[in-house]
């Protein structure tokens, strides 16, 4: 078989089991995931001898010593995969809700029931343990599931598809409602992109760079973010103490992540003693700052910041700092060099609170609070499957309910149209 | 300039112009609706004197007579155009409503509040009034829009443009959160659904040709669908008369439409009943049937139907009859042959009913009631922007709502990350 009739031949399958997996009910899908939990447990040896083999490969082609941590399947991965799917078969199930119900005039009772979106490609780099956790939480939602991962964790990923297939056998669910394609090439992603006919959305997770490849090439709609350049503009009525914290904990506490704080937004009638107050923490913190002119004169440290700056997603302990004369001009900044990702204020005014959340343009604002926060965890969605940054179907954390979409369905007693 | 300046302009102009429509209050939108219905009104004859060019060249060009008459600005155009923005002044805005509120356990107040998607396309054929009523409710949802319509209809649609403009502007919104692509050549489409920067989303209206052409080229989003090649099964259990009702009402009552019926179902035990009860009222109402074998037994009028039968969106008076052994292969041919549109059934019996709206997987599922309520406005939406049948952000007919995204608003009092 060649590399497309293997690819068209998976997702024509993939369409056949969704058709099945919407019918399916929540404790046989709940079954499952607690037997699939189980197998890796038991088999945690087999997964991990498999992972040698992409480990040795891996550093034969001189993936980095932070690839090679990635693509490790340790002990621990082992431990998280599980309780992931025990956690994910907590959810609620989202598939047959009825959001939403209401009378026309002429009696038809109309409503909106969640439904499955079908099938889903999910494209994605080094981490063996994305194929556990997105496969659990899209096959949760009731769709079928084409997984794609990195090519140096194929020997991983097939094991973990070999353990995933006799888990949905022994359920009595269909085997090709969650499938590992098994080619290392590239040209696998391509004719995976193409297969608008039977695949409803992609997913790509991984670096800027697959994200655009992913876009540039898919046939098939997309959510994704490209990157999160994520902003905190202290207002002139911010308590200064807790914009101290909040700034540390968006920049610091976790700095390589896409929810961690990019540039820091101050209000000129407090950036001196702001800034002043920021000197001895940004630098027990480790964070190099690059500012604008001004800031350079208050922070002696201070690096320069170049228009680049101002556009940098770092993923490191560097922060890019600006004065600004109001509010609408840290809006105006954020528009201009952000990325919809994450926005943050600390204030104490309430109208200029209230007209934050009304005019940032964002896919999470928040009031008073830390960026690390624009996560379908902390946000109380449950496991997420990743954010997105574009505005159709889903703006910002996405969880269970954004892997589902709604129909209508009318309840008549005989009704025509006059 | 060329064409593509133009269009990269006019794509810049909408997206700095959406910014402002998205921090505009209802009451601006709607004094900028009402205006315009008044100006259209009170412009009649300039639009008709316009429309006349259109009409001239189009004879010149030997449209159709179906053509001309969808192409021509007749008296009750204006008046149904102008009428159109005056009930979607009526429709609440969505913008800014918050759609759900929750605590998380460290005090955070986390919620979604409805924004809208930004800057739309819209791809069009030759209906002017398409012009005002898509504009409108596009508008009305916070939105910036660009409308590409049909070259037939490029002097009809530059003098709505002209008193569109004048009455942003006496509002003292942007000029261009309503534009028209002023040019005539194809080229000016294929440009236009290139700007994924600053549109958000496509919307095409019109046959299949122009959905596939606009899908196949746009680098956007793009909600639509291509045909609705609408069921209605008759259960066993059906009351004979009420499925004759709506079995002629979903056909007949207007069957060039998208929601009328294309194929009927009916169970073997009472096909012999029902058919034969059908084939005076299907003569009355002119239908030409084309069955299957058994059905050509009963209804000796009947062509027998051809593999394409059951795939054809006839938009005639033309039904394609099967008879099927049970529900579930009634599913299984709609799931088969049908367009994921609308499916109805007509069945007294409550399992059935309970079943067919989970099982079937289509935009709008119907119990008991005509196909032709697969209607924005019939299922009490407002104004309708279309139907889409693929099922990421919409699925099934696109309301006011459905031109609207949610972001995540965060109000805290100093929470980090632990």
């Amino acid at each position: 078989m060649t590399i497309e009739s293997t690819i068209i031949e998976m997702a024509k399958a993939a369409k056949t089991a969704s058709v099945k997996m919407a019918r399916c009910s929540c404790q046989k899908k709940n079954e499952v995931l607690l037997n699939l939990a189980e197998k890796i447990e038991a088999n945690a040896a087999f997964i991990q001898k498999e992972n040698e083999k992409d480990l040795i490969r891996g550093k034969e082609m001189g993936l980095s010593d932070a690839m090679i941590d990635r693509l490790t399947v340790k002990d621990s991965t082992i431990k998280s995969m599980a309780e992931g799917l025990r956690e994910v078969a907590q959810l609620e199930d989202p598939v047959g809700a009825v959001t939403k119900t209401w009378t026309r005039p002429n009696g038809l009772q109309v409503s909106r029931m969640r439904i499955p979106l079908g099938v889903i490609g999910i494209i994605y780099e080094s981490r063996p343990n994305v194929t556990i956790d997105a496969a659990g939480l899209c096959f949760k939602a009731g769709n079928a599931v084409i997984l794609r991962g990195g090519s140096e964790a194929l020997y991983s990923n097939q094991a973990l598809a070999d353990i995933i297939s006799k888990a949905l056998i022994e359920t009595g669910l269909p085997e090709k409602a969650v499938q590992v394609v098994p080619v290392r090439d590239r040209e696998a992603v391509n004719i995976l992109l193409a297969q608008e006919e039977f695949i409803d959305l992609i997913i790509p997770r991984g670096g800027e760079g697959l994200i655009r490849f992913v876009v540039e090439n898919s046939k098939i709609p997309v959510l994704k973010h490209y990157k999160g350049v994520c902003h905190l503009y202290v207002d002139k009525s911010a308590d200064i103490d807790m914009a101290k914290d909040i700034c540390i904990n968006s920049k610091a506490q976790r700095p390589g992540v896409c929810n961690a704080l990019e540039t820091l937004l101050v209000n000129r009638e407090i950036a001196e003693t702001f800034l002043k107050a920021m000197e001895l923490p940004f630098a027990k913190a480790g964070i190099e700052i690059r500012g604008c002119t001004e800031t350079c004169k208050i922070l002696l440290n201070a690096k320069q910041a170049e228009e680049a700056d101002w556009y940098a997603e770092y993923l490191d302990l560097i922060l890019a700092v600006k004065i600004v004369d109001n509010m609408e001009q840290a809006i105006d900044h954020m528009t201009l060099y952000g990325s919809a990702h994450t926005e943050a204020i600390v204030t104490s005014d309430y109208n200029r609170a209230r007209r934050f959340v009304r005019e940032m343009d964002s896919s999470v604002v928040l009031v008073n609070a830390s960026t690390r926060f624009n996560d379908g965890g902390q946000l109380g969605l449950g496991a997420e499957i990743g954010i997105s940054t574009s505005k159709l179907h889903a703006f910002g954390p996405m969880g269970i309910e954004e892997l589902t979409t709604t129909k209508f369905v009318v309840f008549g007693n005989g009704q025509v149209r006059e």
